[in-house]
């Protein structure tokens, strides 16, 4: 990464609730207008996964608690571990998260929200349309809130990508020394979901936000290569 | 979090390479002036754990990679799982991480440097001498390279803070529709440690940043706050 360069984490905020059908891209076009942002190349535009779920349909009626435990397991590929009233899944997609990624808040009262079918092709559609509209390609993540095993608190982290490579890999690098870097995989994807965050809060409406000035790494990644294989995994 | 702010991640370069008794804080101070940085009430400040260690004399002569592994299990309180060369352990502070946190990257050549014995007070000393040269009341978060369980590639966290609470809870904050939210703790610090990688690098000499705009939790936080108490982790 280069350093040296200020990254600025410029929040989209007066984005409507967002119903199926509805056109995430336009929506994420005109708050940046009214926010006065002109585009630049190098910008990463960033949309939390909720937005993009609820415009693909991807909202399910459930009733109470227990409509909302089966719905996650039957979203899930594998249950990962189960404790009480928490579990952790495995995805279709291959991430591992709590309930499948099904989530109640800042959904419709009485549903639910699932994650995208196909969030890297749900990225690459947007990507699209802002190139189309603004003649920037700007690579796009989506992202969701994730748990952690050690560590207390969730983070952000990128369930989709397009435009950029997800992990920057710092393979034969090395530090001032001329040592090889221990350190050789950074998931600079969800560093940058974990980044835009701090703007976009939980409780606030503010679904989408862009980082200016980051250099991420270049390529055609992909969400699912944040996900270690399994049998490289301690800890499945 | 207050959302619609933008937030500025701002590297502070040009910081020489620290040695044993030299005063990390003055360093940030020079390196904050050369930038032409007038630090503002709200900053939060971000040193990676490698020149506090430094300073503090945490490095160890290793003569070979048998001898590293060796003071790696030293430094351990335990090992929580072993693969071939891959060991992940847990510090005497309580976080989980490879090797101890025992890292030969950016270290002078022959030696390995160690976590500070106890990063939170580390933090607190910077803030106190920020707070005396400036006036400013900064929290200071020190951070450290951890891989994750299930996820590709390293992320930045902190491993110690003075002047924030680690981790934001937001039990009984409600969402648009009223609805309490799901996900109730934010890794608050966390996020800020990881948005900041993205202006330090891992070759590049770039060992603080400040993070201007951000809201964070308020309160006098310690990084094992965001240690997983062993009786909820499911995962060790």
């Amino acid at each position: 990464m280069a350093a040296g360069m200020t990254v600025e984490l410029i929040p989209l905020a007066g984005i409507p609730e967002i119903r199926e059908g509805d056109d995430v891209a336009a929506a994420v076009l005109s708050a940046a207008t009214a926010a006065g942002l002109a585009w630049r190349e190098g910008d990463v535009l960033v949309v939390t996964h909720k937005i993009v779920s609820k415009a693909e349909g991807r909202v399910v009626a459930v009733a109470d608690d227990t409509e909302y435990r089966m719905l996650a397991e039957q979203e899930a590929a594998a249950v990962v571990r189960r404790r009480g009233d928490l579990v952790i899944t495995q995805t279709r997609h291959g991430f591992i998260c709590a309930n499948a990624g099904v989530d109640r808040s800042n959904a419709v009262p009485g549903t639910a929200v699932l994650l995208p079918l196909d969030p890297d092709r749900s990225a690459h559609a947007i990507r699209m349309r802002i190139r189309q509209a603004t003649g920037r390609d700007v690579p796009v993540i989506i992202s969701d809130t994730f748990g952690r095993p050690w560590r207390r608190g969730l983070t952000d982290v990128a369930v989709g990508i397009s435009g950029m490579a997800a992990v920057l890999d710092l393979k034969g690098t090395t530090d001032a020394a001329g040592r090889e870097l221990q350190v050789t995989e950074i998931a600079v994807a969800d560093e940058i979901a974990a980044a835009t965050d701090l703007v976009m809060g939980k409780a606030a409406a503010v679904p989408a936000a862009v980082v200016r000035g980051v250099t991420w790494p270049a390529g055609e990644g992909r969400a699912t290569d944040l996900v270690r294989p399994a049998a490289e995994d301690l800890f499945r």
